[in-house]
């Protein structure tokens, strides 16, 4: 409480006071510098000179006057450079990279992904193969006039985020690899690049603009090869202490069950990852499924669909009991974390038709209370992790407007 | 960020006020009116009147001068009226009562544990044997001139920590009970009264004065006849949202395992509560133990200890696995919430000397990453939760100083 004059602090005040000013803008849209400073309660001054170095940095720009019918002598209004301002979030896949470019609001500029054709997922290849997308996008945007501000990277995995490492990666078969100062030596850049886990980032983009956009207690849950969750807690996201918090794949939910890759029975991956779904599901093509390098999670899951529509029986019988397994791995979630609502992610979007019901009866007799959450489906597709990762980036420029970013050009 | 000049807005300002200064005396020491301005940035004016309001509400008194060897001319201190002003956390078991009486600072100035004695738990003969607890302890209290400024009451079972009524306790058999009412009805008192679930003091407990007091992310894991957890995330106390997060005694670790009173099966508490505990270690003695109305569960688990402690091979072996399924348990929670410590309380700290090894390995070997968290025992004893009553009581007053609370003695 005991207010300090040393120059550290009125650089925290100033860069407070900068985030305010980006924030109204960019939330609230244009207005005068004479607004600003009163719904600020900042000088006018103050705001005359943080709007110039917002200004110098290219994040906010004049806007002419304000509309004629407005009372008073007509301003010159000030808004987000927000047509030219644009984030990354980068998806590291183990055989995929993508790309998600929005503008500050969260809107989607550009959407892509393509596969990684070779095997290595060595972190000298996978820099390359990042440098060379965030570079092709950059130069696309840039023929738009839009400028990269900020860059986050989705990892499936364990990851610091204030050093930018992938501190463990099973997927990817990483330890400690400093991916962002690679990242960063790699593209030449200033700009700010940031790590997260991939699930943290889904459940932000949940968060942000998902169907249960806006819902204080969220949990994201996404099953693909294996299984992976993100928490909203208090409408904020909870990462835990290094980052982990949501990395239910490897809860046990059955100890005499199956054996898992981690060396351990019945982990809830084993009950539902992409292994269990197509060997109990499709067991005659199982093995061709798993061993495809060619398909992706989605062609391999939308077999098993198919089986299920042409009533195939082993099919629909393995979806209910993939279902109930779902329904007890949620429960055990919802016991600890108490959420709101449960956004369903990856393979279980396709398969909500067939597992949905059993899942939600099984999850609801193991609750003590009638206030189970509610069962969503994402909405947001595959992308979502890369949306969050553009959306964290959009934030974190938010927060702290001049963190490393030069005046010119990246 | 707008600012309107509502009156209920400056309500809000001058209650933010209060509690700063409030929080500056009761954390910081006594200080001038002068002091407390400039330690703020209000007027002097303004803190006057905001000390005046607290001296009139007995929270805050005058304290003479500052020491002579100070700069300046005298000035008058002011302090928090510590020595005068406790709380109350008053534990509601299934078959006994207890109250702890603290000052704002945390230091306990009584505990007591009664029985209840008939086997009726119904609202009301429990709100009866409340009213007296709370009367007897503040009588006791006000002999030594000391006032009861707040009250929380330690519920196991969900809280709605709004209304103050417990939505559903299976220990007690209640559904919505309107405990804080009721109680406040027979006190006839208008100091506030909380209601809050006991698992979550008892981990508001371990943050502030346990062994690992200040660890930002903390589970508290409590098994006595069931299971249950509090959370603290980010350093606050994490609810949930109905305050069910960390009911982490019905989540499935077994589901061909034995069945659990909540009708299903598995439930982490079928492998470590007390009925499991005493099934396994003493078969000859579970039943006629578990029936017996006048021992306590200390007593329950002093006769597995003495067992144990024997050397007899059944209670050792039993005391093992128990081990074990805590471990598997342990690691469940540690998936979804990435905690640095886990404090285990109620039997497990009687039992820890024979299952900690055998927790911790099965924990570990579960855990993807080398980041397993601490395990630790409490060392708060039984009354953890009834400490965190009292503490979340002290809290609420420092944030809210005049809430329902009367000028005159209550």
């Amino acid at each position: 409480v005991v207010r300090s004059e040393g120059p550290a602090d009125r650089g925290d005040v100033r860069r407070h006071n900068l985030s305010l000013l980006l924030r109204l803008l960019a939330e609230g849209g244009p207005r005068s510098r004479a607004g600003l400073a009163s719904d600020t309660g900042l000088t006018k001054a103050t705001v005359s000179s943080l709007v110039s170095q917002l200004i110098d940095r290219g994040l906010v720009r004049d806007v002419g006057q304000a509309a004629p019918g407005s009372v008073g002598r007509p301003a010159t209004l000030v808004e987000v450079d927000g047509t030219n301002l644009v984030t990354l979030g980068v998806e590291l896949g183990v055989d995929y990279t993508g790309i998600v470019a929005a503008d500050l609001t969260g809107r989607v500029i550009e959407q892509r992904r393509r596969p990684l054709s070779r095997p290595s997922v060595g972190p000298r290849d996978v820099v390359a193969a990042l440098r060379a997308d965030i570079r092709a996008a950059t130069g696309r945007l840039d023929r738009f006039s839009r400028r990269v501000v900020g860059i986050t990277v989705a990892v499936a995995g364990m990851v610091d985020s204030e050093s930018g490492a992938v501190v463990f990666s099973p997927n990817l078969g990483w330890r400690m690899v400093p991916l962002r100062d690679e990242l960063r030596r790699a593209l030449r850049t200033s700009v700010p690049i940031g790590v997260e886990n991939e699930a943290n980032l889904g459940a932000l983009a949940e968060f942000r603009l998902g169907s249960a956009a806006g819902t204080k207690h969220l949990v994201y849950v996404i099953v693909e090869n294996g299984v992976g969750a993100g928490v909203i807690a208090d409408g904020q996201l909870f990462r835990g202490r290094f980052g982990q918090a949501g990395e239910v794949g490897h809860t046990t939910v059955d100890p005499s069950g199956d054996w898992c890759a981690c060396g351990n029975r019945g982990c809830w991956e084993t009950t539902i990852g992409m292994r269990a779904l197509l060997t109990r599901c499709v067991p005659d093509q199982a093995v061709r499924l798993l061993n495809d390098r060619r398909l992706g999670p989605e062609e391999k899951v939308a077999f098993v669909v198919a089986r299920a529509a042409d009533g195939d029986a082993v099919a629909r019988s393995a979806l209910a009991d993939l279902g109930r397994w779902l329904g007890i791995g949620l429960a055990n979630i919802v016991d600890v974390l108490d959420p709101e609502v449960l956004v369903l992610a990856g393979s279980m979007r396709m398969l909500a038709p067939w597992i949905h019901e059993s899942a939600v009866t099984a999850m609801r007799a193991r609750l003590p209370n009638p206030a189970s959450p509610r069962v969503e489906v994402s909405t947001l597709g595959y992308s979502a992790a890369g949306l969050g990762a553009a959306l964290l980036a959009a934030e974190r420029l938010l927060i702290d407007p001049l963190a490393e970013l030069v005046p010119t050009r990246a």
